[in-house]
């Protein structure tokens, strides 16, 4: 049954090589003819609207709605907040002209020198600045506060060395823009994204995630504090999924985003900003395939279950057609996303290496002898077991496999997590197991100076101080200065 | 209860100005500081939210599946086809360079002049070029065929005078780019789709449309023929409210994108193409609405009722919120979306006043008699009635009330375009009558000429040559020429 259509790397072989055999082969996306933008392919898609839908539901639940801001952003809103223009008004798309003419020499169209802007415009790298400009007219007082507003966009900036859906040029996201009355309503509202976010790549996308803050050297560019989720891949490198910012007032007084409080006194806004782009997708491809293919958490496959025919003839294949049919309506109404593939053009060597390779939950084969038998056969795409079972109550055996399958990646990545997490207390030893890759959980005093010289030294960043788990004060492994906690250090994507 | 908070111009007064002013106060939509792009709204993007999701289920159940190609397209794929760059490659933005850098002289930021591309990047303003160029590595044989693909995205067309909805230079919208194997099957789909649009426009929007041809001169650039549905607003200007195009084999030619057909001979693959955008929001606002403000149809509002408390104190309205929780709940159970608005710091004239501007399709006000009595009033936007009604079933009245809603602007919606739709013969009358308004079925002569004088002497355009009605042939109107059947003329946004 090993049909070796499509041949992937293997992961130990070349696991970059593996991740972006995956992405073309599985057909999630390719490059395309603009440099660093990609082309996300329908079966991909069909992964992101299932994210989509599901994060955008968690947001409208924790009160948020959606709306739309420009593409374009004009060059002078950047110069607005000093640490933004550092971090985001270099490498973008600048549109300079509005116009193309024919050229005069025949040779197809050219920039219309004389549709040139006054000023130039930015295609969004983020929206903060946008937005920002346009909050200005729309809080006057304290009534006007909460807004808790989110946009579903693409954002563009220039990336010299780009990777599909880890790095591109052209990206999607949901950025969320919130403005509050007060400092501790927004920090309350960046813990909460973040605990949104948490728990949607741990229970949907079956990513366990440690929870944390950055260091003022990775924060957002204009954050007062940046909360993230880091998730580790199977070849021990860390993948930030999703970043909640505490703009403080740095955005308010950059606009000018004033409100009249209770008191009848004027205040600058607080505000947040959040987000989780396509780069999800590499994360939730790295942290569970394998080297026959995907392997998707059932609550984000686009179809949960396929069915494959097995079959000699045309009056075979319509006995099992017939039989069939009820069994995807069964599994209809239970709320299972199912394909019957009963193509003809297509052996069923090829279409199960194919849906192995698309990483379709569980895959279900009917022969002659399971028609007489009353059985089918399930395949789960996760330990690549498979039995035969009876065909009454198929539709809730698969409904609890499907469940079942969902917990187990989640277990299997939390396992890896748990072993490649370790605890060090010498430099010397730091260096030695981070060539091994994983978590290590070391003592810093604090200060960019040593995280700057362990970052040039190991090619380690620190991940994030965390959160949860043990607190208690140390010693930096460079310096022997204090350390009020140990921190996450990791290689990252 | 009349409280006019917010000042709408009359239609009578001003049309255009009663448009501006309903797409400001009732939250749709504004401009924004960037010329051309507009901000939507969460109330305008809730409703185009529900737009998206409709049309979304409509092309899923038609086959079609959704991918994302990217926003930026080199600047010489619009120079191979002929008629398309004429019609796109002229009025767009354009990418010049992909960096900024400080200003020397301390003054923000500049384009830094060392990071300017090779070739400059058009933003896309129609994805037809972009997505050629992918599909030739997609098609190899006729089993590759068809690709059904939808694409929601933003697009920009550089325009000098914009409008709200009508007319921006960003906007938003879903492309569809399919590939066929054979000519009939291409015209078919591109037929298909258009009978979508007219279906989602008259059973969603509940704005009857016109479904027809445009005119070799109307068509899309790049089209062999372009299929349009035209809906009338309410000051007598006609609408284009989508489009769908056969493209023949234009788009294949001009990318090299052949196939093997099913006797081993290589050919040119067949593509449509179809959208509807942003554009739409405009229809359904100027098709209904009315001098208090929005009217919309129960199937796109973003919630159907709101209930609102009348209430001397704080205890009188505990009273009423624990009755109102069972009518809420009695609500939901039947798929009807409500809103409870019990917030204390506006009166409930305000709120009468400004759900009547939202075009909320009921609204449902108690009372403390009411309380007593066992009832709630009742009032349905769409023609300002009201009844007291018992609470007992009220959910089942709510759920018929909101479909009566939906028939009834539809019919009025119908009966206002069978009144302003007339037949001509003369000329001397049809620019006498085209000064009224309204649809126009005359006869013309089929050529381009006589299309330009028309448009040149009247601000007539052809809307569409019909697909239904009568088709009896006659004389053109203008030049006395044989004309093969009426076609539809109007003034149109």
């Amino acid at each position: 049954m090993a049909v070796e259509i499509k041949e992937l790397t293997s992961r130990s072989e070349n696991y970059a090589q593996w991740y972006n055999d995956l992405v073309l082969k599985a057909d999630l996306a390719e490059n395309s003819a603009v440099r660093g933008c990609m082309v996300i392919k329908p079966y991909g898609y069909a992964i992101w609207e299932k994210i989509q839908r599901q994060l955008d539901d968690m947001f409208k639940e924790t009160g948020h709605v959606n709306a739309y801001f420009p593409l374009f952003i004009p060059k002078s809103f950047f110069s607005k907040e000093a640490n933004h223009v550092e971090g985001f008004a270099k490498e973008c798309a600048v549109v300079t002209h509005y116009r193309l003419k024919n050229d005069p020499n025949g040779k197809g169209v050219i920039v219309d020198p004389d549709a040139k802007l006054e000023e130039e415009l930015i295609v969004r790298p983020t929206s903060e600045t946008i937005i920002w400009n346009t909050y200005r007219n729309w809080i006057q007082s304290y009534r006007d506060l909460p807004i808790l507003i989110n946009q579903w966009a693409n954002v563009v900036r220039w990336e010299m060395r780009t990777r599909l859906f880890l790095r591109t040029s052209e990206f999607l996201w949901q950025e969320g823009h919130t403005a509050h009355a007060t400092q501790e309503e927004a920090m309350a509202e960046t813990r909460k994204m973040l605990d949104v976010y948490a728990e949607f790549a741990e229970k949907y996308m079956a990513v366990p995630v440690l929870k944390g803050a950055k260091t003022p050297g990775e924060r957002f560019a204009g954050a007062l504090d940046t909360y993230c989720i880091e998730a580790l891949m199977q070849d021990g490198k860390a993948l930030q999924a999703g970043t909640s910012h505490f703009l403080g007032q740095n955005f308010a007084k950059a606009f000018d985003v004033q409100f009249l409080n209770k008191e009848g006194k004027r205040e600058y806004v607080w505000s947040t900003s959040w987000g989780v782009s396509t780069r999800l997708m590499g994360a939730l491809i790295m942290a569970h395939s394998d080297d026959n293919g995907l392997v998707l958490p059932p609550k984000l496959a686009p179809f949960q279950v396929v069915i494959v025919p097995i079959y000699k003839n045309d009056e075979q294949l319509a006995q099992i057609d017939a039989k069939v049919a009820g069994i995807v309506a069964g599994l209809k109404d239970l709320g299972v996303s199912v394909k019957y593939d009963n193509s003809q053009n297509k052996k069923p060597g090829w279409k199960f290496a194919e849906y192995e390779l698309k990483g379709v939950p569980v895959r279900l084969a009917m022969g002659m002898r399971d028609l007489e038998n009353n059985t089918i056969e399930a395949a789960r795409r996760d330990t690549l077991t498979k039995e035969t079972v009876s065909v009454e109550n198929i539709a809730v055996y698969v409904k609890n496999l499907l469940e079942d399958i969902q917990r187990n990646i989640y277990r299997k990545a939390f396992d890896f997590r748990a072993e490649q997490t370790i605890t060090v207390d010498s430099y010397d030893e730091f260096k030695e197991k981070i060539e091994v890759g994983g978590f290590i959980l070391a003592h810093w005093d604090g200060t960019s100076e040593t995280e700057e010289r362990i970052k040039e030294e190991t090619k380690a960043t620190i991940r994030c101080i965390p959160f949860e788990g043990e607190k208690t004060p140390g010693k930096c492994m460079v310096t022997g200065k204090p350390s009020a906690q140990r921190v996450v250090f990791a290689r990252a994507y």
